[in-house]
């Protein structure tokens, strides 16, 4: 049987999503609960594998076993068995076609940028530290540009090598909450690195390294060139998984 | 000449203020930072020695070197040589009989109880997970007790041996922020754990295991017994230091 779960992580201490065989990571995490609880090695697979320091509300991932554990007690023997900064606040028993990535039709991520030049220890894991003013008329024109479908190949980390790269960014909305910007943006999908990079170039457009003309030939052409800025991990929140 | 500095700090990957051979500790960091400016060994001087976990808003102390550098510069050097999770805020020349702790008039501390069953997965180290309702009526009425100038010998931990043990504990105000308990205590100075063994016994009283009146009596006693419950040290913030 297949059972479906939520969850969220402060991605701060772990390497990322995906296991690997030194470092901590919260897939790793995870499967070694579920293993410690089923008794034997289980796989997980998510909706997505956010990297080093990215933060998540709602990842969602599944799995497959042959014992049966009611959902209620699932959630709170596998969230016994996690560290305090991963939990998971979800637990579904799910048909056995249902697949995490697959199936996923939207992601929703936020992207904190702390504007304030005084630094605070608080958020240094939770906020890129940009520390000063942003032109945010000029950054919201040139968002504007990148909704909509559009192949994206030049906003994909080099050294991935994905086939299809046309994805449909539906909204990129900026609130800015005293000093600190949000970012929230929803697509069908999201390419490696895609939205740390657009929000590298949204902030070299603020800083006008960039012009919102360039960036729209940029992406029109699939050009990585302007397009070198990755804004930094620990701003990254993967809020929404859509099914 | 002497310098006296306010700084910030995230004490969730610290043993702690004081500085140890081996564990990492906010002084310890600090002074490595002045050790590379001066290009000598600096010792600084703090108002408090807060614990392994414990934050602060507020912390201050004080240093002496001969070495004359202007004290913005000094704020932007030493910031720039610290970790992200430490931070200086203010950089002032100050006579050289100022002292840190000896001319310290009183402190304010906050502390955050996480009242939701629910885990969250980014305050876990920034709050007490409590995760049950608590008797808040209760809780200020026993808090009530503590205020005024009382011996506190047997609010503090034990292995610790102060000899004046009397304090004065000005205001605990209590403030519900969606599901986080903020106690705010003021005083003209803590013991080792005070504040933490204030909270445990408060915790205490909310759930039926020690009345207002027992609590009334270990006041008056300096008695231990009742009061063996410590609150966890990462729901403390030091938030004010007052000269």
């Amino acid at each position: 049987m297949r059972y479906r779960c939520v969850c969220q992580y402060d991605g701060r201490c772990y390497s990322g999503w995906q296991r690997q065989p030194r470092d901590k990571t919260v897939q790793g995490e995870i499967e070694k609960a579920l293993k410690a609880i089923f008794g034997v090695p289980i796989t997980i697979h998510s909706a997505s594998r956010t990297d080093s320091g990215v933060h998540a509300l709602m990842q969602v991932f599944h799995f497959d076993t042959e014992i049966f554990i009611p959902q209620e007690r699932l959630l709170s023997v596998i969230n016994r068995r996690l560290p305090l900064d991963v939990a998971i606040s979800h637990v579904e028993r799910v048909p056995d076609d249902f697949h995490s990535r697959y199936d996923c039709i939207g992601k929703t991520y936020v992207y904190k940028t702390e504007l304030s030049p005084q630094r605070n220890v608080f958020s240094s894991s939770y906020a890129y530290h940009y520390g000063k003013p942003i032109n945010l008329e000029l950054i919201r024109l040139a968002a504007h540009v990148l909704i909509g479908t559009h192949d994206f190949k030049g906003f994909m980390a080099s050294g991935s090598d994905k086939e299809n790269t046309v994805r449909t960014l539906y909204t990129i909305d900026f609130i800015q909450k005293e000093t600190v910007l949000e970012m929230r943006i929803s697509g069908d999908g999201f390419l490696y690195n895609m939205v740390r990079i657009i929000m590298g170039a949204l902030l070299n457009v603020s800083e006008g390294r960039l012009t919102v003309a360039e960036l729209e030939i940029a992406l029109v052409n699939g050009d990585r060139q302007k397009l070198r800025r990755t804004a930094p991990s620990s701003g990254l929140y993967l809020v929404e998984t859509r099914y």
